[in-house]
């Protein structure tokens, strides 16, 4: 019996597929899920039962939240990177690292085929095919709901005529959690001109009293929060449930998709907004002009690329070189305040401050250079300028 | 008697200048200000009465608002300029179009000489000198402040000892109002770690109330604010009284100055913020993805020049070209609501919104491509990722 | 009858549809060559000729030189284009032109549709196609070859049935000639380690004795060859006469392919690569430092969207508009010497030379700066750097 | 008696420098040449013979052509580097080597003072003393050209009447050498229209007959001329030994100096231009389209940085990361013909190779994807510019 791997949610779509590829096409079924900081271990255990009740052969699910960590999210940290200004590419991000451990794991034990229960119309389907097509092209993509075009009914349906019964009641809102944030779409966010009500995002506003935090980077990465030292991807988590409380990090993301239209998407992710403008304020205080200025375009094009599943492409490991060696002296400590629904940037300690430290004062006073000095570099600074309207009233 | 224009702010320091240079060394000085947008008129009837008393000539403020606008704060809108991703310039900015003006005006009148208070420290001396310089290099620049390294008590005695006793109390920060915003400087500003007191900021929270407004945009200018029309430059100043009520719009700048070392500063600018950020929303509704990509290369570049005084250099006039020529279609409507400290954008609507105009819909099934095409799509989209690593493994 | 109108070369491919299309589809068949430089008036009547014999309805050549040079080639030339510091894009530049004439013909004539010969291999199918779709979404594309792939034989077979006999021989090389250069491909291109012959290339060495040539232009187009002033896409033609018998322009391109593959392809341009270098020379003596920096990422990506057929993006229109305000004073001339096989650039001359205008001289004593102005300079400028070095050390 | 390092080239004004600091100032004097590749052994000896006479009490030539290779000349090839796309930035590379040698070689002998034979007019001062007062801000410039404007003629007396008699005849040209290039500065040079004449260079024609060269690359550095292993710098010097004899690499460079005004040098550089042109077509062979397109950018700005004395800048090293992990694959033999002024590339030969590798042919019926996957393909990509033409059309 030849087997196939299933990206398997516990969903509506991919227990579909599940059924169909082990009744309707003889497969042996494994189904595999992924958890990149969106499931607890009781979703866990519910998704496991579920395959069962279904009829997988196995279950698997893949700890993958360091692995998200190292490959991805430790770079959009480093590139603070927020696509259009906005968006952690929370979901993104996400589906590159899934896409792998899955390819991997199908390689493990021999699969011949994977499945996965994206439709024809999004991105996601984008970025798991090129994945999955470039590390193993070898293994052929199976995706009933894309081909077929079911509707859920159908779908409902046919589990239904083959036993299986369970509540796929349809949520308003589509949300997609992990560690680098929530995404939250459907109903406003097909429109342009509506905002998601509050009661839509999955964290609500629980605490009013401001409360002050720090948050510790070692070369760029989060080391510790309010002095307490723990892996990067656990402070991150560890940051996620003091601020999510505050309902801070929520914001609606409007871009561009892979397949050419353009998209709108709610996200709560306010650890991920808070550690990128703390790592930024940070890097501002420890590297130099030149660095923040070229780090600005290498990270917008890391975004850029990741977001429409590059990341295999060795650009991207190129870039990640780039952002590794500029992270060189980025350690400190960002003290900041959350407030309900927004947070303030205190200030920043570090060894490597680039302002405080005796040389020169700003805006004062000053003895590292003399009047004559700032005359001599204004001049020569104005030289190319002269010349220009010289030439340029002369003509 | 030789002519002198000084760049007059009614201050210790250009007070100083006013006298000594025509005490001392017998000019006849010129007093000028130039509105930004910082002062009201009655402010503006104090600094022409100080001049006065002090002995100048003659004292004249030139309205640059609309000249401001056009000339900068138009092209920092369509850029979405935020330096280091926070702060909109505001008074680089303005001390390049006061440059300007103050330039003109001394020609004008036939002056010899341009003087100004600017110290050997700071940025100001640089963006002031080097326009002076290119645009007139047969004006001579006096700076007494600089070329003297007076202390303030030094000032006042020679301007006591000079029967002009006016109340010189230095203020604890010192603050810089304009058009697009008002800086503030001192303190806390010149650690690293300690955020600007409330007090400090020039607008206080005055409203609970949450309010909704709505931003009309024409090509890219802010045309009109719920719905009522006016000019551009008007309208920011409409959106600055109804949002600084709100004490919307408080940051702390970190950044590189031109002379090599990092400041600090604390700022204001809700109309900046909220102006910026909602024709940015827009932008991402009605531009194509590679002019929000590349727009990012070229306003980050327009920010650093502009911010290093190089506003002249004519690469400036062709980054204005590309972006004047992308704002061809950003035109419509921006909802978004005030809260204390705060905004949330709520959402457009522009007949150029390239998201919701039934020609296909994301996330759901679609009529504009088949589920072939996307695979089509996709497999091709991966040809190069496939060779790269066909070619790795063989190797 | 349903009218379709052919993107027609007269070689086997598109005579093939021709037949196909009008005989074993009944459609109305109206053939249309676009010349964009390529064809001498000979060869538009054996064109003409072929497709009458073929039994299309009507033939038409569209004169698209001049358009060909407005729409793109100016911008190449205001860019420097050479894609992967090399490759005119003779041929995607031309595509572009080539197939917004045909779908404008097929509008005007009410065609339903619009039928082409290429692969499913290649660029070219991707431009056209783009191009078609985008301006034209309800007209049909039709394209027998890439649907059938059908071998040559088989097409020379069906043509023979009916009635076409002509001589079909396959040319070693495939030879595309425009404006913009001469590509030649096949044989030796297909691989990795071979040059070309001298004899594959269309130009051959004529003349050994060294020629001087001036070239003026006038804001960045090319309006005179040897002071004669004539229109920039005449003066293309006379300096390809001139240069192309000395063999100037040979080079083999090797790039990315927009279907993610790598292609290899031979061509000749002299009056291309002549122009550009020439206009470049130009451009160092009349631009600022930052406008040459800056340019240079702009027209990188003009190259790069244009060669991957996205013409018609808006940020196209935003680059041409950097571009076009970047040549305000690109005037001026430039001397050159032809030799066999290369040419030297010997100088230029322009009233807006940057250079030679007696403002100060480099490298000589100066005038304009003194030794401490320049110590000044040297001392603010490494400000930066030595805090960065103290910092380091202190850390 | 206090200790300076002079960077000693033999010359009239280093001579100046040495006699005037040890009799008229008293200084212990230490010259130091730094050999970058300019001299050959009987050169360093009459060096080190004019140190003795002019009264020096020592004399060091520091062998920096291994340290010049490992830190700059490596990236400038990695990023195929040639300034305004002509110049292979041969001194201004240099220059930087030469000051980090010296500054550490005072530092070791406990030198209080550095010096150096600049004028207040050119690039090299900038690019000296920014280095030495980053590297040892302790240690103090001193510039007796710069500061008392000698003429060669003061000089010249100034040291007959000190007993130091040698030939100071000045050359017509300027010429400066090292292993990444000649420049040639002088009489035509100063002008915007004439080329230098043949007799200008340093090499001159000495070969007729056309010679074919292999390049191998490893990891984009020059391991082997001819199949014959050497290292990076010894095979430069081999390459430039075979090549020069072809007056292959001359060119003049125009371009914008630090100090804002124009220059005009020229040079030769056949070692340079051949070794940048064989490896950046290896790298068309082997980086993805991505790697080509970003890597420009960086290369650009590398360049930029290092002609302008940053060197030091953190970036750099950034740059310098990005730089090394793209040379991962480049590894190869490039094939190229030297005929009298000019070389041709043949082609290139790689296990790397991502062009000839079996998976597809490019221009000829293919197996890895149907016409219709090349139809979803494209009609996908056309997605964006469909809806921006619809959306146009409708508003």
């Amino acid at each position: 019996m030849e087997k196939v791997v299933i990206a398997y949610s516990g969903g509506l779509d991919t227990s579909y597929c599940a059924k169909y590829l082990s009744k309707d096409k003889g497969f042996e079924v494994h189904t595999v899920s992924v958890n990149t900081g969106g499931f607890s271990s009781e979703e866990i255990r519910k998704i496991g039962g579920n395959a069962e009740k279904i009829g997988a052969t196995s279950y698997t699910n893949i700890d993958a939240i360091s692995s998200f960590y190292q490959k991805v999210v430790k770079y959009l940290i480093f590139g603070n990177v927020l696509k259009n200004d906005t968006y952690p590419l929370s979901v993104s991000a996400e589906r590159i690292v899934q896409a792998i451990e899955i390819v991997n794991y199908a390689k493990k034990i021999g699969a011949r085929y994977i499945a996965h229960g994206s439709t024809g119309a999004g991105n996601d389907q984008v970025r798991f095919d090129m994945i999955f097509q470039i590390l193993a092209p070898q293994i052929e993509i199976i995706t009933p709901i894309r081909d077929n075009q079911l509707t859920r009914q159908e779908e409902i349906n046919y589990l239904k005529a083959n036993g299986v019964e369970m509540n796929w009641e349809k949520a308003k809102y589509s949300v997609n959690k992990g560690l680098w944030g929530t995404s939250v779409g459907g109903a406003e966010t097909l429109t342009s001109d509506k905002p998601l009500p509050e009661t839509a995002y999955p964290s609500q506003l629980q605490v009013q009293e401001p409360k002050q935090v720090s948050l510790s980077f070692t070369k760029g990465e989060l080391t510790a929060v309010n002095d307490e030292e723990n892996s990067p991807e656990k402070n991150i988590e560890i940051l996620e449930n003091i601020a999510s409380k505050y309902a801070i990090g929520r914001d609606i993301h409007v871009g561009d998709t892979i397949i050419g239209i353009k998209g709108r998407v709610g996200f709560e992710a306010a650890a991920a907004l808070i550690t990128i403008k703390a790592h930024h304020l940070l890097e501002k205080h420890t590297l130099s002009k030149w660095q923040l200025q070229h780090k600005d375009y290498i990270a917008n094009w890391y975004g850029m690329h990741l977001h429409e599943g590059l990341y295999l492409d060795p650009v991207m490991r190129d870039f990640e070189a780039f952002l590794q060696s500029s992270q060189e002296q980025v350690t400190g400590k960002v003290f900041l305040t959350l407030h309900p629904y927004r947070f303030v940037l205190d200030g920043i300690e570090s060894k490597y401050d680039l302002m405080n430290n005796g040389f020169g004062k700003y805006g004062e006073e000053n003895k590292a250079w003399t009047a004559n000095d700032a005359k001599g570099f204004i001049k020569i600074s104005s030289n190319a300028g002269k010349i220009y309207q010289y030439v340029k009233q002369e003509a």
